[in-house]
């Protein structure tokens, strides 16, 4: 068994986000993606140890920004390795607050989905949210940036808490 | 609401193949991606018409195989535009039989993932089947085919029954 072949599915990069007694959070996540089409379903798979797990979790809601190729690293880094158990990733970036009472991050975003969760699936480390479409829209017209660029192509690392994190 | 929001989450595309009663069936699918690593889960979601599914639903087994950016259009809708209730898609392609009985698609396949299913998740039209990955290889060093180069580049069509098909 080579689990590098794991390496071959392809995946976006996005910020899932979500609110809690009227704080929010953020993250980074790779594994977004649309499970059923009527009604439009999508699906996300969140770390259990994150922030942003125990906000989706307790408010029903999430929001999906679908990050630009271009997106700085730096960017990533404040969504992605740090926690806002101890810092307010929403500082000084662009957003707005969406129909679900989420934040919905606008800085590199192409486009952002938002969804009440509709069901959950227990995946050991990991919660597979499904969320029901409630609003989407496009932001601008940019090419998005996929995990393959960001990995290979960037040398973006995950963090052991992804769905992808791999021990090498 | 725009649903062309949801075309900028991004997919490869796969074959994702089953068995049943001495019978082998594939289908092409766009949503397959890893849920969690510890221990490695893998999610497909796939329609309630197909063939696959019900043969997935019967033998807990599944096999992805990864398809190459230069996969033939023919072999696309051999798997994705056909049924397998009147029609053997496996006569005259290269597979093999993998560690979970289920074929292995070999033809145009960059890598291949064995899952057995643990849990599953009902989506409206579509089941999403929690594997846990049993056998994985890389086949070939190729660029794997996503759903934006099958879709924008090839001009390829998703059929009703797709996740991602929205009504244009």
């Amino acid at each position: 068994m080579n689990p590098k072949a794991l390496y071959k599915i392809s995946y976006g990069l996005y910020v899932v986000a979500s609110v809690k007694d009227g704080k929010y959070n953020g993250q980074i996540a790779n594994t977004v993606f649309q499970v059923a089409s009527k009604p439009i379903l999508i699906a996300a798979s969140l770390n259990k140890e994150n922030l942003t797990h125990n906000y989706v979790k307790h408010s029903g809601v999430f929001t999906v920004s679908v990050l630009a190729k271009d997106t700085p690293m730096e960017f990533i880094g404040r969504f992605g390795f740090k926690s806002g158990k101890n810092f307010d990733k929403f500082k000084g970036i662009n957003y707005k607050i969406g129909k679900t009472g989420a934040p919905v991050v606008l800085d590199n975003a192409v486009a952002y989905i938002e969804a009440k969760v509709v069901n959950r699936l227990d995946a050991s480390t990991h919660t597979l949210f499904i969320g029901e479409v409630v609003d989407a829209e496009l932001l601008e017209d940019r090419e998005v940036m996929t995990y393959e660029h960001y990995h290979f192509v960037k040398g973006g690392k995950s963090p052991k808490t992804a769905t992808v994190y791999l021990e090498e």
